[in-house]
């Protein structure tokens, strides 16, 4: 059995979003910007797309701008929100994705801004009374806070952080790319002025996304050169990224209740699992509280054990289950979670993030139970 | 009939290219930074695409990033190549394409470099004599000119202006887009600090592209991220893109003579036909001298005539013909060339850029003299 429960990394497409796309493969090959039949056709599906999204989020078309992904949109909202603006102050949290926490660390390291970031306690609960003080003493900052963390799945209460941020005058992006197209956004009353997404965590294609900015805090291009996206972002349009990446998050909407009350039953079946089978185990941050966390995202913190130490991935991929995550200290091949070590958790402890999709099943949940009890040596 | 003559702009995907990219869409879902099955065999492809890349220009796998397009990899060369090696001056020409020209006008203004501009003649040449003026009044500048001209097909000798721009210790970018996959590149051998692709320019996908940076001019990230692109480029990657950009790549250097072959034979029939039947016919720049402008590309001078004056491209469309181009003022629904204005076209002359493909027929080719014949009532 190959089960894949590394959804929060990126999800598999789905068969009508690639039928989508095709025909932009095949037939509809023009350059949206000419104005010829040939380009005329395909400047059609590409505003076709940005008035879906903007349907499906409240928003308005001239609000949205595709991009190459997620981590171009965290860019193009942080460094053009704080040139744009005159901002000299930006706050964000330690649990970031690097998308967010390195462009801001390197906007500090050149100078264009100062940063600072906002406490979080051993459960990456963001202290809000902090945040205030932050804004208290520096107003109009450049505030990003995500909406839902990607490796514990802590969902970050985004209306009372944006009702803040306004209070104090600042620009307030979200990292939204763990929960577009798995929680409905309503851009008429969240108050936020840029949220992103990236079209391949809800079954579209790598490479494509957006960023949404909100009309009165309008900022200036990231990538310069021709007028495309109403002269927001030069550089001839991924038309095939574009199409996929709306149709998919068209698709989200329409089954979103049904896709949520599917995969929660799943992360509540391995929760119960876990803990009736695996002595020991435990949740990092607030991943086994069903009401504060992604549904698609479970993050475990497994017992000390001599033959998994450091090694569980790797047992678990030789049993054709994928999944991410690691230590405190050391995550695969790379160089560790900043998140987990930004909870304190313990290095002896091996972490692991199961994702889940609509395409998982209650079988492969078993199935992963009854493997992770074998390398346990739980052995009913 | 239909005809696509604006290759220039875009071109239409060689099937072959699809088939490789489907299974990417389909099978092959894992995110390339995973550690696990699903990631391993995305990664595998990925450097295999990058493999191919520098093999084919003579470069080394570290050497090549795989971008969003064009347009995203000259931004990153410029103005990263600005920032990392501290560069204060910037030298460009007029004949640049916006994603080169609005980059260096925005880093002017921002006041990262002064930026002069080299003179070109009414022919779109460029005065290397002035270059050299412009280098040995400020060293170690950033040199940015275009392999080949987009809209009037002028090839510039960047040998020549990598050589200078060597004995000045400046740093070498060329916009390549419109000759990469047309014309064969050996990079151990052409004086380049950096060049751009953009896939869609040689039958590969929009939205696809790659920069070569010279491993001793070495450059910072333009979008802070993930490790992704050896830490060159943050963002989960565009894999249908990747590998669908080097597979193009491959197919031209594959049939890159005969595909050259082709294209010569329908553009100086195209030439020749124009002389023939068209009086007081003209070409900007150095379009009709086969050997010294891009193969793919002729840009036509209209004589002046009521019936089609401004509307020459919109009566072509109206017979199936998609060309570009327009006059020195206007062009289409935009604001005119800068190209021709830079050349001092006369705004009174009609001015169509047909660019051409290995898809493309001498039976299209005779069809469009057919139909400029009737439009300019020189019906035989
Ligand atoms: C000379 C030149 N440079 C840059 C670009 C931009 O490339 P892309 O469209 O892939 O962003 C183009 C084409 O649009 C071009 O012709
Ligand atoms: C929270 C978060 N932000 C940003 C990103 C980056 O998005 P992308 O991979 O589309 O560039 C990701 C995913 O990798 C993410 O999980």
């Amino acid at each position: 059995m190959r089960v894949y429960f590394d959804n929060a990394a990126t999800t598999a497409m789905d068969e009508r979003v690639i039928e989508a796309m095709i025909p932009y493969m095949r037939e509809h090959y023009g350059n949206p910007s000419s104005v010829h039949s040939h380009g005329r056709e395909v400047r059609t599906a590409i505003e076709r797309s940005r008035k879906k999204v903007a349907e499906l989020l409240n928003a308005s078309p001239a609000e949205i701008f595709f991009t190459s992904g997620g981590t171009e949109a965290d860019n193009t909202a942080l460094i053009c929100g704080i040139q744009t603006h005159g901002i000299q102050h930006a706050i964000t949290t330690p649990m970031e994705h690097h998308a967010v926490l390195h462009t801001l660390e390197e906007s500090a390291k050149k100078g264009m801004v100062k940063l600072s970031l906002v406490e979080v306690n051993n459960q990456g609960e963001i202290n809000l009374d902090h945040l205030e003080d932050l804004l208290k003493s520096n107003p109009r900052s450049l505030v990003s806070v995500m909406h839902a963390n990607n490796e514990i799945g802590n969902i970050n209460d985004i209306h009372a952080i944006g009702t803040l941020a306004q209070e104090y005058d600042a620009f307030f992006h979200s990292d939204t790319v763990q929960t577009m197209g798995h929680y409905a956004h309503d851009l008429k009353t969240l108050p936020v002025d840029a949220i992103v997404a990236g079209g391949h965590k809800f079954h579209g294609p790598k490479g494509s996304g957006f960023l949404f900015v909100r009309k009165e805090k309008k900022i200036t291009p990231f990538i310069y050169g021709g007028a495309q996206e109403r002269n927001m972002r030069g550089g001839t349009e991924n038309v095939i990224g574009i199409v996929g990446v709306a149709k998919a998050l068209e698709l989200a909407y329409e089954d979103m209740s049904s896709h949520r009350k599917h995969v929660e039953t799943l992360k509540q079946r391995f929760i119960d699992q876990l803990n009736e089978n695996i002595p020991g185990v435990a949740y990092n941050g607030l991943s086994a509280d069903m009401d504060r966390s992604l549904y698609t995202v479970l993050n475990v913190s497994f017992p000390p054990s001599e033959e998994n130490s450091g090694m569980l991935l790797f047992n678990l991929d030789l049993n054709g289950i994928s999944a991410s995550g690691g230590s405190a200290c050391s995550s695969g091949a790379t160089v560790g979670s900043h998140v987990l070590r930004a909870l304190g958790a313990k290095a002896e402890r091996d972490s692991v993030r199961f994702s889940f999709s609509r395409f998982n099943t209650t079988e492969e949940v078993d199935y992963t139970i009854t493997k992770l009890k074998e390398l346990y040596s739980v052995i009913a």
